[in-house]
C-alpha cells in the first residue's frame, strides 16, 4: 500500500453557524433533487452535457457503476421533464412525442438487431474466406479460383476432377503448403502489428474485464474490428494451432461497441453498453459454433460478472438475430450453421460410462497441463520475444506446417478434422480409411501422435501475436484422443464379444461408436481448458442434436470439472487475467481471509476539506496525477466524511470555472452543498450561486460536482463482505467510515493485492529454476539464430542478411520485467496505466 | 409506516474516559477476532453452539444473509482451530484428520448425490402411479390390475385385448369416469387439508421467496414432501387441469431440505442450504420434463434471486444425478425420460416464420389473459371459498370430468394429448384420425373447443387446494392451438400449392408439419405464462432434439416475450408473490423512483443505548414483540450508531444469563464491546468479563451478541441503490446513518410498500365493479347451493343432507379481508407473521 502523506492541512475556518442536525437531514434529499433545485436557473440540457463531459473515463481505469447508475437517473429525470414540456407545448406535437417515445423504447432492440445482423454477415464472410484460404494451401479450383474444395466439387464426395492439387509431385505440394502457411502468418502478424495491436490473441480475458468495468480504449474500436476480421482467416488458414471462437467473440463485441456508439443512449451510459457487450459475446459464440443458446450460456457462465435477466434476454435476441442471418446466408450451402454438425443414430450403453470417465479425466488433465505450460510460454514470450512478434508468428506457422503436413489429421483444417473424427462410420462415409477395421492400429498411432503434437503446438501457439482462439484446437485435441479411446474400446469389444462386460451389446449390430467418443472428448477438452460446464453441454448438444447423448456429455463434463477443480484457480481466461494483472475480482472463487477491511485499506488518505483549499492547491494536486479521486471531509481535524470527488470531475470543474471567468489562484474552493441548500444559515461565507457567473472570484463552489453519497463501510467489516460490495454494487472506491469519520479508503486493487499476498504466503513458490531454464532456452535460441544468420550470410557471401531483427535478437538484452509483472500488448507504459488505477 | 415512539430515554451515564479515536480504531478489528479474543477462556465449541441457538429463524421472517455469512466465517475459523489442535495432538491421528477433511470437502457432493437420487426415484414412482391412476378411469388390465394401458398392451398400438373398458355401455363408462375423478380429487384435497396445507398449489412462488431468504417453517418439511408426493398423482389423475411440473419442483426442494437437514453443515448455514435448494429446483424441473439442462436454466431464470456459478454447478450435478437415476429406472420402459419425446425429420421453411409469429402472439396473449383472470379467481377463492377447499376441489374435478369426457383431446391425460398433438404423422402413427385429411375440419373444431375450454378450466383450477402446476396445462393449450394453426396452414397449402408464398415447398413431399406447430405452440404458451425464455427453448429442445427447430422455437418465444412485456409485471409466479404479499424484491424489474431512501425509511426508531437500560426494560421491550431487532446507539442524545442486535439474539442472551445466574431486574445492561476490548480505559463501570460467570449481578454485558457492523446507508442514497443493496447483499434491515448518527431504518417491506404506493398512484384502479361482480357471483353460488341442498333434502325426504358445509356455505358470512390482503393457506394468523416481518 502506498504511503500517502496528508499534505493538505490548511487553517480551515469552520462554518460559523453549523446548521442544526434536523435542518441538515431535512435538506438531505436525494442527489438529483438537491442538484436540480440548485440548478433551477440552469437549463436542463446543460446538466446533460456536463454528465457527458465528466463521464469520459480515462484509459485503464475502472467504471464506477454506482455513479454511472446515479447519473443515468439524473439524465432520465431531466429528459422526462424536457419531454413533458415538449408534450405540453401543443397538442399537435402529440404524435411526434409518441413517435419519439416509442423510438426511445425500441432503441435497444433496434441496436441489438443491427448488431446481430452485422455479426451474422461478418461471420458468414469469415467462414467462406477461411475455408477458401485453408484449401488454397492444398490446391485450387480449375473452374473458378475463388471456390474452395467443397464448393468446387459440389455434390461429390472425396474430391473431384475440377479441384487440382498444385503439383503432382508430393514434395512440391509440401513446399507450397509451407510457403502458403508462412505467407499467411506473416501477413496476419504484420497487419496486427501495424494497425491494431489489440487484435492479437483471443481477447476473451480482456473482454471479461471490460464487461466488468475496466476501460481499455481502442480494444473494442473500429480498427481492431477490421484487423481482427481480416487477420483471423489468415491466421487460421496459416495452419497455426489456433481457433476462431475466441476472436469471434472479440470481433462480435467490437461490432457491438462500434455500432452502439452511434446511438446517444449507449454512448453515454456504461451500464447499458455493458448489456450490449454481453449480448455481443453471446452472439459471437453463437455464430462461431452455430449454437445460439450455447452462446447465451457462455456469455453468462464465462464472460459476464453481472448478468441480470434483462441482459440474458438481450443476449438471447442478439444471438437469435446473428444465427438467423448466418442461417439465411448459409455459408456452407448445407443448411447447417457449422461445419461439423453430426447426427448419431445409435444409443449408448451404461457400461460405456467407464470410458466416459476416462475421457473426462483426460479433459481435466489436458486443461491443467496446457494452462500451466501455456502460462510459462507466455511468460517467456513476454520476457524475450516482445520485439520479435512477427518473426515468432511466422516461424511458428512454418514449423507447424513442416511437422503437421505428414499427419493426415493435422494437415487439414481443425474443424474439418473434427468433422471426420465425429463420423459415425455408418454407410459409405469414410476418410482415408478411418472407418476401416484393417487400419485400426495405424489409426491409433496416427491419432496419438496427432494428440500429443497438437497439445505441444497449442501450448506454444496460443498467445502469439495473431488473432488466436483456443476453443477449436482444444476440441480437436479432445476429439483425436476420444477417437483413439473409441477405437480401442471397439477393438476390445471385438476381441471379447461374449464378455459379461459387453453383455448389453446386441449381437450383429455395431455396439461401440468411436465417433461418439471423439465427440465427448471434444466436449471434455473444451470444458477442461475453459472451466465451463453448462455451456459446453449445450454447445455440444446444439452441434449434434443427439438427444440421447446429453447424459454422457453431462457425465464427461462433470468428471472434467471435478478433475479441473483439483488444480483449481479457473480456466485459461481467468488465469490470463491474473497473469496480466487486470483489476478483476473473480466471482468464481470463495475466499476466507478472516480479516477486517481495516487491514487492507489505505489509511493515509489525501482528503479535501470542504473549505480552505485554494485553486492553486487543487491544481497542484491534480498535476501530481497520483489519485483517481479525493474524499471530501468537513475539516482536517474532525474528518467527518461529506462526499467524494473523482479526479475527472474535479478537473472538468476547474476547467469550466477557468473557461468562464478568470480565477485568482488564491480563490478559496468550497465543496459543501449545505450553504446553497440551507438559506437559514445566514453567515456562510460562500454566496449561494449555482453557476459560476456572478460569483466573487475569491471563492469557487464545487459542491455540484461532488458525490454526496459515496459507498462507505465500517472498518471492522470483513474483507469478504467488502469484496462482495465491489463485485455486486461496483463502486470504484469504498470509503471507510467510523462513526461518521473518514478513516481510510479501499479499492479493488488493494483487495487483490492482499489476496495475492495471502495466496503467495500459503503456497510459497520458488521460481528460480523456471527463470534459469528460461534463460537457458533463450541462450539456445540466440545461439541457433546467430548460427543460422552466420551460415546464411556466409553461404550467400554477405548478399543475404536475415532481417536485422535476428542480429538484434542475438545481441539485444531482453526486455520486460520478469514473469510476474504486467503484460498488455508489449508496450510497457500501459503498466503505469494499470498502476494508476490503484485509486 | 408505523409510528414508533422513542420510549426509552434513561439518564445515560457516559463512559467516563472515552478511549481516544486511534485506540478505538486499532481495537476495531474484525468481529470474530474481537469475540475470539474476548472468549479466550470459553471453549470454542460454545461459540458454535451459541451461533446455532441464535440462528433459529422465526417463522415468516427473512434471513439476514450478511449475518449468515459472518457467522459462517466465525464457525469456519473455530473449526479450523479445533481441527488444527486435533491434528497436532499426535501423528497417529493424521490419517483420521485427513479422512475427516476429505469427508468435509466432499460432503456437498455427497448430499447433492443423495438428494438427486432420491428425487429421481420419487419421480419414477410418481410417473408410474400417475399413469396407472389416469388409465384406471377408463378401464383396467385383465392380466394384472396394477398395470396401466401401455404396459398392459406392451408392444401393441392402439389398445389390445387385455385392456378392458369398464363397461361396454358408454354412459356407464362416462359415469365411472366422473366417479373416479371425484374420488381422486376428494382424496387429494382431504390429504392436503388434513396433513399438510402447504402441499396445496404449485409452490413455485413460495420457493422463490424461500430461496430469496424468507422463512416459512414446514413449507419444505417432511410431511409436505409425503403429502405432495401422494396427493399429486391423485390430483393429476382426477383430470383437473393441473400439471405436475410446479409440484415436482416443490417435492424436489422438500427432498433437498429434508435430506440436507441430516447434515450438520447444512442445518446451520442458510446460504449453503439455499445453494442446495436452488439445485433441487433444477432437479425437479429436470425430472418433470426429462430435461436436465432446461432444469438448470429454469432454476437460474425463474427460481433464484442469487445464482453464482457454484450454485449453477451444484444444480447441474443434482439435475444430472436425478435424470440419470430416472433414466436407469426407466419408468416408461421406452428408454425415454418423458412421455412426449418426439423427433421431427422434416425441416422448416422461411415463409413459415409468419405463422410462428402468430403462435408467438398467441402465447403472449394467453399468458396475459390467464394471469389476469386467474388472479381474480384467486381473489374470489380467498374471499369466499377458504372454508370449502375440499368441496371446491371435488366439485371442480366432477365438473371437469363431465365437460371434458366428450372431447377426445380433453378426455385423456394432458401429457398424452400433447404427445398426440406433436405427432409428425409420418408412417402409420395416428390417433382417432388426427392425421387423416378427411377429418380436418372436424379436428379444427374439436381442437378449438379444447383450447377454449382448457383455458377456462386452467383459470378456475390453478390455485385450488390440491397439488397443482400450470406448466403442462399451458403447454397442452398451446399445443392444441398450434395444431389448429398447423392444420389450417396445411389446408391453405393444399388449396393453393402453386402460390408464390409456398414456393419454397418441394412438390410431392409433405410441406407443412402440423405437429411442429403444436410443438411451438406449447413452447409459446409456457413462455407466456411463466415469462421465461431461454429455459423454454432448452426444455423444448431437450424434449425433441430437433436441432433444426431451435431457431423457430427461439423466434416464437421471442415474440411471446415481446407481447408479454407489453402487459408487463412478470409471470404468474411473480404475480402470485405480489398477490400474497411476500417480502420479495423482484430482480426482473427496473424502477426509477427518483427519491432518496430518507423518504421511505422509518425515522422513529427504538434504539438501545449502549448503557443505561435495565433488564426489566429489556424484557418489557421483548414482550411487546413488535420489532425484529434494535439498533444500538452510544447514547440517546448523540445517537452515534454502535451496532445492531436482533430480537432472537437478544432473547437468547437474556435467557442464557438467566439460566446461569439470578439477575436483579434492575441490573444495568451494556451493549458496548469497547470496555472489554480496551483495557487502557480503567474506570469503565462494567467488569471485563466475557462470560456471565463471576459478574456482579448488577450489570450484564451483552456486547458479544451485537453485530458491530450492520449495513448502513446515507440518507440521501437513492432508493434504487438501497433496493439493490437488499437484493444483492441481502441484509434484513439497513440502518440509515448520517455522519455517524442513526437517523432511520429501512426494511424490504418499507421499500415494497413505497413501490406499491407509487405503482398504485401511477395506475389508479377502481376495484369496485370487480368486488361487486364477485359479490354477485357468490350470491349465485350460494343460491344454487341452497337450492340443490333443499332439493336433495326434499327428494331424499331428509335422509340425505349434503354435508353441513353446504348449509354453512349458504349462511356463513364470507371470511378474509378483501382482495388486497395477504393470503397464505387460508389461516389468517399467518398474516400477522408477514406483518411482523416489517422489521
Amino acid at each position: 500500500m502506498n504511503s500517502r502523506s496528508s499534505s493538505f492541512s490548511f487553517p480551515t475556518p469552520r462554518l460559523q453557524q453549523r446548521p442544526s442536525f434536523s435542518a441538515r437531514l431535512s435538506s438531505a434529499v436525494s442527489l438529483e433533487q438537491g442538484s436540480a433545485a440548485a440548478a433551477s436557473g440552469v437549463a436542463e440540457h446543460q446538466i446533460d452535457e456536463e454528465i457527458e463531459e465528466i463521464k469520459r473515463y480515462e484509459d485503464f481505469t475502472t467504471i464506477d457503476w454506482v455513479q454511472d447508475a446515479a447519473k443515468e437517473q439524473i439524465r432520465r429525470k431531466t429528459r422526462r421533464k424536457e419531454t413533458a414540456g415538449f408534450f405540453e407545448r401543443g397538442g399537435h406535437a402529440g404524435w411526434r412525442y409518441r413517435l419519439w417515445e416509442s423510438y426511445e423504447a425500441a432503441q435497444g432492440w433496434i441496436v441489438v438487431t443491427l448488431i446481430g445482423a452485422a455479426i451474422g454477415v461478418n461471420a458468414a464472410f469469415l467462414n467462406i474466406i477461411t475455408e477458401w484460404l485453408s484449401d488454397v494451401k492444398l490446391g485450387y479450383c480449375k473452374t473458378a479460383f475463388y471456390l474452395n474444395e467443397s464448393f468446387c466439387c459440389w455434390g461429390e464426395d472425396n474430391g473431384c476432377e475440377d479441384w487440382h492439387r498444385w503439383s503432382s509431385l508430393p514434395p512440391i505440394n509440401y513446399l507450397l503448403y509451407i510457403m502458403f502457411a508462412t505467407i499467411f502468418a506473416l501477413t496476419s502478424a504484420n497487419l496486427v502489428r501495424s494497425f491494431a495491436p489489440y487484435a492479437a490473441g483471443s481477447g476473451i480475458s480482456e473482454i471479461k474485464c471490460i464487461i466488468a468495468g475496466f476501460v481499455m480504449k481502442g480494444f473494442l474500436g473500429f480498427w481492431t474490428l477490421v484487423i481482427k476480421s481480416v487477420a483471423l482467416p489468415l491466421a487460421i488458414a496459416s495452419g497455426l494451432s489456433v481457433g476462431k471462437e475466441g476472436p469471434s467473440v472479440h470481433y462480435a463485441v467490437c461490432t457491438g461497441n462500434v455500432i452502439s456508439r452511434l446511438f446517444e443512449k449507449y454512448k453515454r451510459n456504461a451500464s447499458k453498453t455493458r448489456e450490449i457487450l454481453s449480448a455481443c459475446a453471446a452472439a459471437g459464440v453463437a455464430v462461431a459454433f452455430g449454437s445460439p443458446i450455447g452462446g447465451v450460456l457462455f456469455s453468462l457462465e464465462e464472460m459476464s460478472s453481472y448478468f441480470p435477466l434483462k441482459t440474458m434476454w438481450r443476449s438471447y435476441f442478439c444471438a437469435l438475430v446473428a444465427t438467423a442471418v448466418l442461417a439465411a446466408m448459409n455459408p456452407f450451402r448445407t443448411g447447417q450453421l457449422v461445419m461439423f454438425q453430426v447426427h448419431y443414430d445409435r444409443s449408448w450403453h451404461f457400461f460405456e460410462v467407464l470410458f466416459y470417465i476416462i475421457i473426462g479425466i483426460f479433459g481435466g488433465l489436458y486443461g491443467a497441463f496446457v494452462i500451466k505450460w501455456n502460462l510459462r510460454a507466455q511468460a517467456f514470450r513476454k520476457k524475450y520475444l516482445t520485439k520479435y512478434a512477427i518473426l515468432e508468428a511466422t516461424l511458428l506457422a512454418t514449423g507447424t506446417a513442416i511437422i503437421c503436413y505428414p499427419n493426415m489429421f493435422l494437415r487439414i483444417d481443425m474443424t474439418e478434422s473434427m468433422e471426420i473424427l465425429f463420423l459415425e462410420c455408418e454407410g459409405a462415409e469414410d476418410y482415408n480409411g478411418l472407418c476401416d477395421r484393417g487400419n485400426r492400429w495405424k489409426m491409433v498411432i496416427s491419432l496419438t501422435f496427432a494428440t500429443i503434437l497438437r497439445i505441444f503446438l497449442v501450448i506454444i501457439s496460443y498467445g502469439c501475436k495473431v488473432p488466436a482462439g483456443i476453443f477449436v484446437p482444444s476440441m480437436a485435441i479432445g476429439a483425436s484422443f476420444g477417437r483413439t479411446v473409441g477405437i480401442l474400446v471397439q477393438a476390445l469389444h471385438e476381441a471379447y464379444p461374449t464378455s459379461v462386460f459387453f453383455a448389453a451389446c446386441e449381437p450383429d449390430v455395431p455396439c461401440i461408436t468411436p465417433g461418439t467418443y471423439a465427440f465427448l472428448g471434444a466436449g471434455a477438452a473444451l470444458s477442461g481448458i475453459m472451466h465451463i460446464t453448462v455451456s459446453v453441454v449445450v454447445i455440444m448438444f446444439e452441434l449434434t442434436g443427439a438427444l440421447t447423448y446429453i447424459l454422457p456429455t453431462m457425465i464427461v463434463v462433470g468428471v472434467t470439472k471435478a478433475v479441473s477443480e483439483l488444480f483449481g484457480k479457473g480456466g485459461i481466461a481467468d488465469r490470463m487475467i491474473w497473469f496480466n494483472g487486470f483489476p478483476f475480482l473473480d466471482n468464481k472463487e470463495d475466499h476466507t481471509f478472516g480479516v477486517p477491511v481495516s487491514k487492507v485499506m489505505t489509511s493515509d488518505v489525501v482528503a479535501l476539506p470542504t473549505t480552505g483549499l485554494t485553486m492553486k492547491n487543487l491544481e497542484k494536486l491534480l498535476r501530481e496525477d497520483k489519485y483517481q479521486g479525493f474524499p471530501i471531509v468537513e475539516d482536517r481535524t474532525s474528518k467527518i466524511l461529506v462526499g467524494y470527488i473523482g479526479r475527472t470531475e474535479l478537473r472538468y470543474a476547474i476547467d469550466r470555472v477557468k473557461r468562464e471567468r478568470s480565477i485568482n489562484p488564491n480563490a478559496v474552493c468550497y465543496f459543501t452543498p449545505l450553504t446553497t441548500l440551507n438559506p437559514s444559515a445566514p453567515t456562510t461565507p460562500a454566496t449561494p450561486a449555482t453557476t459560476f457567473d456572478g460569483m466573487a472570484s475569491s471563492s469557487v463552489d464545487f459542491s455540484r460536482f461532488i458525490d454526496p453519497t459515496p459507498v462507505t463501510a465500517h472498518p471492522r467489516l470483513p474483507l469478504e463482505t467488502v469484496m462482495e460490495l465491489f463485485r455486486k454494487i461496483g463502486p470504484r472506491v469504498i470509503l471507510i467510515q467510523y462513526h461518521g469519520k473518514l478513516t481510510g479508503l479501499v479499492t479493488v486493487k488493494d483487495c487483490l493485492k492482499y489476496q495475492f499476498k495471502v495466496e503467495a504466503s500459503e503456497n510459497p513458490r520458488d521460481d528460480r529454476h523456471i527463470i534459469e531454464s528460461q534463460e537457458q532456452l533463450w541462450g539456445v535460441i540466440k545461439k541457433s539464430a546467430t548460427w543460422i544468420s552466420d551460415k546464411v550470410h556466409h553461404v550467400s557471401r554477405g548478399r543475404i542478411r536475415i532481417g536485422g531483427s535476428i542480429e538484434e535478437l542475438a545481441t539485444s538484452p531482453p526486455r520486460g520485467a520478469g514473469p510476474t509483472s504486467h503484460m498488455m500488448d508489449g508496450t510497457e507504459d500501459i503498466d503505469d496505466g494499470v498502476e494508476l488505477e490503484a485509486r
